[in-house]
Parts: C-alpha cells; sequence; structure tokens
C-alpha cells in the first residue's frame, strides 16, 4: 500500500508518520512507500521503507497532479492554515483551505478518468464547522453555521469529500477533530492556547497563564487520540458510513475546573500552584461562542475512540512528550 | 435604488421582474434602474423604469466583475444550472452554481476594496441541500447532508454567503426554496415533474400521469409565494439574521392525495378524473429520499409568508396563468 500525507510536518503529521512508520501496516496491510508532503519538506525520518518528501504547496495549480501521480492507494490530507491565519488573511485562507482541498479532489477525480483510481481519502476537519445556535451537547445531525472562515472553509472540504465519494471518485472519510490537548510545544497566540498551557506549562516547572473562568467547558481529545482517529478512518470499512462521509470525532468535555482537578491528581499541588488567574476579556467573549460537548455517538458507534478522563489526557502528554515522568 | 437580477430569463426570474416593475419600489424605495442578465438575454419588459438586459455567462471569469460594476444595490442572484444537468455534468454543475456564485461574492468583495460597496444579496438556495438522515419534520438547524451535486453546490453557496456576510463584505440572505408548484409550461422529464403535472394538465382538459402513490408527501410553494420570498429577502432588517444568513422559507407539506382531493374541491371530479395511475419505481424511489416537510419557523418568525392550503396554491395558478378562470 502506497501512502501519501499531504500536512505531513505539522505537530498531527509528525506523529502520524511516525505511528504509521511504527507499525509498518494500515489495516493489516504492508506499507510499501510513504510520500510526505508539506509547504515546507518535511524531515526524512528513519525507516526502512522507502520514503520520499517534497516541499509542495497544494493551493497552486498543478501541484495536486503531482502529488498523486504516484496513484497512493491511502490519502491524509491534513494541509490547512489555522482558524486565526484564516481570520487575517482572507484570501489565503481559502486559497489554501479551500481551494487546495478542491484541487486535491480534481486531481483524484481526474486520475481516475485515465484509468480505475478511488483512493482512500482521510480529511481532517474540525469543530470549527459549529457555530450558533449551539446547544449544549451537540448532536450528529446538528447543522454547520461557522463564525470563521476556517470552519467554513472546513465545512465547504466535508461537502466536497461527500460529494465526489458519492460519485464514486474517492473514498472519503472526514473526522472533525476535537480540540487537541495537551499540545506539546512552546505557549502561542492562539485563543486556545491555555486549555494545553495550564498543563504543559506547569508539568515543565513553568507558570501558567488562566484567561477565563473554571467553569469554561470544551471538547478535548490528545495528541495520540488524534493519530489514532486518523488511522481508524484510513482503515475502516466505508460501506457503514453511506453518504455521510463526515464525522465528529469523540472526545472528552472537560471544564477548565476539571482539568485543573485532573493535573492535582496527576501532579500535585506544586503543579496546580503554578497556574495564574489572569482574566481576559477578550479570550474569554471568543471562548464563549466555542462548543462545549458533542454527542459523536455515531463515530463511537464506527470504532472511533477517544478518551474519557482528563486525567488519562495528562499521562499521554507525559509518556508521550515527557519520557514518561515529570519533574 | 439600482437593481441586478441574475438568472433573470428562468421560470422564477421573470415573474420576480415583473413584480418588481409593477410595484416600482422596493422595501418603500423607488427602483431607478433595473439590470437583467442571463445565458440568454431576457426579454426587455415594457415599463418607464430604465431597464438594460444582456447575455453573461457568470462562470466566465470577469463576467461578474462587469455585471456589478455599476454598483447595484440590491442583487439577485437566481442563476444555477438545475438539479439534474448538476448530476449529468459534474464540471458544468460545479463551474456554473459554484464557481459562478463564488466569482460574484469576490467581485463584490474586491468592488468594497476600490470605494465602499455592500450590496444586498438575495441568494436561491433549495431544500436539495437536505439528504440522509431525513426527520419527518427538518428543523431549522438540521445539517446539510446533500444528495445531489446540486445540493452540494447550494450548501457550499450558503456557506460562502454567511462568511462574506458576516466579514461584512455583502448583506446576504439565503432562501431555500420549497418544490415550486403549480409550475407554469409544458411537462417536462424532472422527476419531480409529476408535482405539478397533476394539476396543471387536468386545469388544461389534459390527462396526466402520476408516478407515485398517493401517501408520498412533499414540502411545496407557489410561483407568487416565492416572488415574495424573494421581495421579502431583499427589503427585510438582515441584523435580525445575526450570522445565520441562510433560512429555509415556509412551505405547506401536502400529500399527493391531498394535492388531488384539493384539485376535485376546486375544479371537480372531471379535473380529477384526467389523472392517470402511471406507477414508475425509478420515480418513486427518487421522491423517496426527498424531504416531507419542514419546521420553517425561523424564516415565519421573520415576516416570510408562504401558502396555507393546497386549495390556495391551485387558485394562485388559476389566477396567475389561466387567467382567472378554468375550462
Amino acid at each position: 500500500m502506497k501512502v501519501l500525507v499531504i500536512g505531513a510536518a505539522g505537530m498531527v503529521g509528525r506523529k502520524l508518520v511516525a505511528a504509521l512508520l511504527a507499525a509498518g501496516t494500515v489495516g493489516g496491510q504492508a506499507i510499501t512507500g510513504l510520500a510526505l508532503a508539506d509547504v515546507i519538506a518535511p524531515e526524512v525520518p528513519a525507516t526502512t521503507i522507502p520514503v520520499t518528501t517534497q516541499a509542495a504547496d497544494l493551493s497552486m495549480p498543478g501541484v495536486a497532479g503531482q502529488l498523486i501521480a504516484g496513484r497512493p492507494d491511502l490519502i491524509f490530507h491534513l494541509a490547512a492554515i489555522v482558524s486565526g491565519e484564516a481570520e487575517a488573511d482572507f484570501e489565503k485562507g481559502y486559497r489554501i483551505n479551500l481551494d487546495g482541498t478542491r484541487y486535491l479532489l480534481e486531481a483524484i477525480r481526474l486520475a481516475g478518468q485515465a484509468a480505475p483510481y478511488r483512493p482512500r481519502l482521510v480529511f481532517t476537519s474540525s469543530i470549527a464547522v459549529f457555530g450558533e445556535p449551539l446547544p449544549d451537547v451537540i448532536g450528529d445531525t446538528h447543522e454547520h453555521t461557522p463564525l470563521t472562515s476556517y470552519g467554513t472553509q472546513k465545512a465547504i472540504g466535508e461537502l466536497l469529500l461527500a460529494d465526489y465519494s458519492r460519485r464514486g471518485f474517492v473514498d472519503g472519510v472526514g473526522i472533525r477533530l476535537p480540540t487537541i490537548a495537551v499540545r506539546p510545544g512552546k505557549p502561542n497566540k492562539a485563543a486556545s492556547g491555555f486549555f494545553s498551557g495550564i498543563i504543559r506549562e506547569p508539568l515543565a516547572g513553568h507558570e501558567a497563564l488562566l484567561p477565563v473562568a473554571e467553569t469554561v467547558r470544551h471538547w478535548f481529545a490528545s495528541p495520540r487520540a488524534a493519530v489514532g482517529f486518523l488511522l481508524h478512518a484510513a482503515a475502516m470499512d466505508t460501506a457503514a458510513l453511506g453518504n455521510q462521509r463526515n464525522l465528529t470525532m469523540p472526545g472528552l468535555a472537560a471544564t477548565v475546573g476539571e482539568q485543573i482537578a485532573a493535573l492535582e491528581r496527576v501532579a500535585g499541588p506544586k503543579a496546580t500552584a503554578l497556574i495564574r488567574r489572569q482574566p481576559d476579556e477578550t479570550i474569554a467573549r471568543i471562548v464563549a461562542g466555542w462548543p462545549q460537548a458533542f454527542d459523536a455517538s455515531r463515530a463511537r458507534g464506527l470504532g472511533f475512540v477517544g478518551e474519557t478522563s482528563f486525567d488519562e489526557i495528562i499521562r499521554i502528554h507525559i509518556e508521550d512528550e515527557l519520557g514518561g515522568a515529570i519533574s
């Protein structure tokens, strides 16, 4: 099986590539070649599997056709510019997040006209497709009324994926990822950054700022769970999806207070003492418009598995990022 | 107020233009110019209002910019290729129904960069945005999982309209039209054709074929109601919409049996005697996947008004198409 990962240099992309190479198989089939693409050339991992890497901008006409010229059996499309950038640069957001996705789907369709071709395509969507009005728990059939251009572009990507799949051009699975926590790396300026920061920084012995009330509730999955969703989407029997190719992934609904309690259970009061309350009206207002919890029973029924406690999410961070121990 | 109608030569477009010229105003403002565009040049109606007509293919790059060069205050975007054609010709459907709409939105956005410009844009969407799973009555927050490329293209148009409106580039209102009945003109091959045919043909003294069971239930509005929706969307206070710019229009849920009973009440048994049952498995299967009824309370609360009985829909056809009397 030949595999292509578009967006391989991002946080989730790198973890996915590591998991693919560690397993050497997807759904029981050996990986015979792995092509990695991103706007900057991804690092070449150490492996016996033939790997190619390339710098490629999917939003440039013709690039999608080059990327799939080797007719990969399985394509992961993770490439996107993030919410804040898509909001700040309207044209760039549409070019990369909408045109890029459409170029990829069109390249696959046109390749199939030359000779039969219908690869599995796993597309990462986002809970940003949901907006007003938001019930406390969002059901699997709730409308998409995104409040960002990023969410709009992801919702359009889902519609295209479903239509191209219905027409038989591709075998698509779209997965709406929860907010990923604990996100490794440095603190960033994303409005959602504190959800990871209040765990990651204290575990590393650093102070973390908390800009919102402890009652704020949100929807989480670990990076490890995100990779698990991708691998399950790559191998699942898509006949069970019918024409509904897009799924809200199972996550864990937790309040900030529950996050902090979990941190105290896992790492003790010296960790939670490093969380400093510094209310930020702007961040509080942005976060107030975000989804709090989902039903996600459809994805659970199809075998997707998320975490069941925030303690588990913290332990996964310690195992996967901190070598299994905290200082 | 300058008004542009794109798709002015279609059935709804012609009726809209006639209504605009008869009123001479929209929302209390005098129409000072009316520009009509379609893929074939619309007829020039007799009026004292300055009217221009042009043949224009919105899906050609640059055409949208030409159409809005006069900076119309109000734009009706009705242009689309229909469901059957969008399914038969995949590329043409996406080019006209998706690219055309996007070109229009982009032309408006770019015009606003040169000098402030934020026209009202009324976009006709469709109940074809809804697909599996379908509840008996579809609520105002139900997801869009279209089962046709046409429905996909309309759902994408809705998302773009909402995002461009949220960003302040346009003042958009998207209206999901019910199935229009009684559609004037000749019988056609559309799977939905019989819904109008079993009324229109008997009223004209001709036989009509009924391919489905009388229990089949669907969602209707008259051509007159459709024009009313467009005019209300053109004049309404869009502040009440918030960021949810798209609305399911109020219609009337009726079974085929209820349609026939209404025809008998309005035109007697000699009309209904002209309906000949000729079951068609293919049409029955297509229609079985269609929406049956909607809540539409949001649009009703915002002042959109549809019919309340199928008798009324038949009487409107007799008034508007048959000169007020049946033979």
